[in-house]
């Protein structure tokens, strides 16, 4: 089976490397001068002590026919429009699609598409892209994968072809394993990066605990949830899980880098305005992030 | 005239420097070594590149017996109720109390004092302290000093035998001149202090200005004030006039002191919550202060 692979970062980059040892991966980035690089020197993972090399076909995106059986979309959320505008064009009706953004703000498009299998996936690795074709797997864990729209079958066979080094859960429903991505992003990712803190130490300062709290029923009155115990529940174990980890919007912003608070906080601002919520804390944090943003472009 | 002053930090150690040049001043110090550095090498004033040296008398505030007929308490809020603690217990009806803390936590404990004239004061000239006995003055200023209790015609006296190179300025109403230094120090101190960034960011960064905004109204409400604009302008005006300042609860944070966010954050809460007004930006900047009060202690 051919899988393409849209985008070249961090993600797509690990993606590539693990399913090719049983899929046939075309890898399609944003600039010509990566696929050159990766088509000229193969992708490097690193893991630990080890580095290891393969040969993944790439292709720049330009050039992308949306001929392979599965798509797997790995641009941040605030690319994906772009890549929404060439799907569209394309002839997709037979194929499957999975997208594997970070917060909710993609799903709205998703029904716009014409691909028989859609689905959405969240991710629980750690890896950063050293160079064009290399990253680094520094944080071993899952991809949960949940139907949006298509056939359970198709979605059982491609888990099964998966290698087993890089497995992918099934999850049941797609809304609550986006939700619970979701919170745990809007919860821990503005404040450690505004705070500069380690993800533990929102949960073991008790005055960070006491926002951490307050920003967490922001969330859960915004997207009117009822089992609000099961996503604390899970918004602690994270935290307790990753309690040495500095969070990607951490290292965005230290690194000057475009945040992903738009599809996360954004997405949960766009919610409550539609439904008249009043929601201070994630207003409040969403403009302290949009500020060292522009603190980067401006500063 | 003869006059005490309590507290050697930067306030009370500029004040001594000033005021010793037309009155007679003690300076009463916390700890029984800078009283003795004062007095076996004077007291050093720094102020671009000079530096003046006079001799200033110095006594542990242990031994201080209240006999100065005007006493400067310059101490930070959170150390005046030791202060306070000392004088209840003193014969200082026929003396003059001048306070000169940041905040308005101080004013309920003022009636409780027996002395004849009461003054509470705000200080806008800029001061560090380099050393137990040397003070750079690195902004000049005035000092706005209002009567809470006693007589007029004390203050004008007082007022025209200071230094001219230190003038003191008479405001009618202490309530009024309190309130609009509050409001600065809440709305400029703890958003420089989390975000690292000096006081003109607030109004040129389009997303700080909003929760600055927030902030702002908050305060309004809480303090429940009619003339809204004018503080409003005062505010930006400070902003500008210190734009390229980095604020004191910014550079306490740096240096691992304790802040003065419980008397101007923590005030507005107190009365915020006697009067069942929920003020969510207040409450979440006087946590992640002390958040960060917390990590230097624990971290």
């Amino acid at each position: 089976m051919r899988i393409g692979i849209i985008g070249g970062g961090s993600t797509g980059l690990l993606y590539a490397y693990y399913l090719n040892q049983t899929f046939s991966v075309t890898i399609y980035t944003r600039t010509t001068l990566q696929a050159e690089k990766i088509n000229a020197e193969g992708l490097f993972l690193k893991k630990g002590e080890q580095l290891s090399n393969l040969f993944v076909k790439a292709v720049p995106f330009d050039n992308w026919k949306g001929k392979e059986e599965i798509t797997i979309v790995t641009v941040k959320q605030y690319q994906l429009e772009n890549v929404l505008l060439k799907l569209q064009n394309k002839d997709i009706k037979g194929s499957t699609f999975l997208f594997l953004q970070n917060g909710m703000g993609h799903i709205k498009h998703l029904d716009k598409l014409s691909a028989k299998n859609i689905l959405v996936g969240s991710i629980e690795h750690g890896a950063y892209r050293n160079s064009p074709n290399m990253v680094t797997h520094n944080g071993e864990g899952v991809t949960r994968v949940a139907i949006f729209r298509g056939q359970q079958e198709f979605l059982n066979d491609f888990v099964d072809a998966v290698p087993s080094s890089f497995p992918i859960v099934i999850e049941p429903d797609y809304y609550e394993m986006l939700v619970r991505k979701l919170i745990v992003n809007a919860v821990i990712n503005p404040m450690t990066a505004i705070l500069r803190i380690q993800n533990g130490e929102l949960i073991n300062n008790p005055h960070y605990y006491e926002i951490f709290q307050n920003v967490f029923s922001e969330i859960i009155e915004i997207l009117n949830l009822k089992n609000k115990d099961d996503y604390f529940n899970n918004l602690i174990q994270v935290c307790e899980k990753t309690a040495q980890n500095r969070s990607s919007m951490l290292k965005d912003l230290e690194s000057n880098r475009e945040t992903e608070v738009d599809a996360i906080l954004g997405f949960l601002l766009a919610k409550a305005e539609k439904d008249h919520i009043h929601s201070p804390l994630i207003r409040t944090f969403y403009q302290l992030i949009k500020g060292k943003e522009w603190e980067g472009i401006n500063g």
